[in-house]
């Protein structure tokens, strides 16, 4: 490519617009898309495709929902190349290349990427039985959500995801062009913040794929919602998970594909 | 997961849904997604999340879009395991473990992962400078693209490609939970069928990354349609390769982000 990259999340760039009157030049925005790449000891352990900000919380959170660390602690810092979008983590114990040697590429926007097996999560604590929400809150978040994703409105390219504490408006929202990046960023934030993920709610305007459902119960997140809809994989993997599972989240209904009883 | 995996692209499902009146028990339709495993003489390709057919064109326009092979010939066959989807392709020239080595994981739905470097892309012919559509056909395209992309209406889970030569309605289109499965769906049987791929334009329901802007350039395909939007990196990379790229295709209106020039 010939640019120096943008650091900007969106860009305004010059196109041909086509309409009924003919062509005319006109500009229009469109979401920066850069590989950023983790590294930990040297070891590089993937290359991801995503909106250069927040980086810091994506290692973070990227590599704890990809099973590489097992709790916050585990990560002792990072320093982010912003020149080159490199991401130096250090974590308090080592990664072992075979670890990354299988991996499963999926049909979910961002990395698309899983390290660990379905038996590293058996080893996890069970999701947070106990915790409940109003159904009329998960409408009132689907409308908050709609109203927040602005980035996405600008562009119409890029995802978005929140998380939301006992359901209450969320503080915390990202914007990525890829879904699963934003979902990392939102929980490595989280991470970092110290926030209770047992009590949370995951809303996203992308698809649920069955890696956003495995990203979401490793991070410990008892209750995923999205604007869009889940794939049959991802709702059996929720239903094995107990994970409550929310589809076509609007301001006056939404579909519960699994777990319903968070719901009340 | 405690279920037999289906293999139906649709699954009805029972679930909660919430509404004004309160919740009920209905049935919905979701998306299937399973795990298939492409392998080359022995050697574990990829394994991509993807719809459970046509796996045969999958493995062909995947090892093709993926410059894992160059031309239409170089895939002898294939045997495709339904029982547990793995594709076993003959290729008539040896794969090498380190080709697979460096992989980028994507911001794209589907497989998200590219193989080879952009030099391998310059050894490639020129894409057709001579190829041109008229503008209204790209109208009429969106259109017709909106009337047929049934499963992704049906479920909201899934991305539709389809290709069109010389503008004409497309003959070939084929939907799966992954936006990059689709699209080598698509260029997979359309190598089989000897289809002069100079001579089409991709039309996508997904929004446009980088890495499907290079599927299609190694596909030789010079026009790339899509219903969404392109990201910043997208847009760069298909000026750089000259490839026609546009957004935002409506019955009425469409936006041109590179070479224009084949639009008349």
């Amino acid at each position: 490519m010939a640019d120096p990259q943008p650091l900007e999340p969106l860009v305004r760039m010059d196109i041909v617009k086509v309409t009924a009157e003919g062509p005319r030049m006109e500009t229009d925005v469109v979401a920066t898309e850069v590989p950023v790449t983790i590294m930990v000891d040297g070891l590089e352990i993937a290359t991801l495709m995503g909106t250069p900000e927040h980086l810091d919380d994506l290692a973070r959170g990227f590599l704890f929902t990809s099973g590489l660390m097992q709790r916050s602690g585990d990560f002792l810092g990072c320093e982010v190349d912003e020149a080159h979008w490199v991401v130096y983590a250090r974590l308090g114990h080592k990664v072992e290349p075979s670890q990354l040697f299988r991996r499963t590429f999926t049909s979910g926007c961002g990395k698309g990427v899983m390290f660990s097996s379905p038996l590293e999560l058996a080893g996890r604590s069970p999701l947070s039985a106990g915790f409940a929400i109003a159904g009329v809150r998960v409408q009132e978040l689907a409308n908050w959500f709609r109203r927040h994703s602005d980035l996405h409105h600008a562009t119409g390219g890029v995802h978005t995801v929140a998380l939301s504490v006992d359901g209450a408006d969320p503080e915390l929202i990202r914007d990525d062009v890829g879904r699963h990046n934003a979902a990392d960023k939102v929980v490595g934030r989280a991470l970092a913040m110290g926030v209770d993920l047992e009590r949370t709610l995951l809303v996203t305007s992308g698809r649920i794929s069955s890696e956003i459902v495995h990203k979401t119960r490793r991070a410990g997140i008892p209750v995923l919602v999205s604007l869009g809809a889940p794939t049959h994989q991802a709702v059996l993997l929720a239903h094995d998970l107990n994970l409550t599972l929310i589809g076509f989240a609007r301001q006056n209904r939404f579909s519960i594909f699994a777990a319903p009883e968070r719901i009340t």
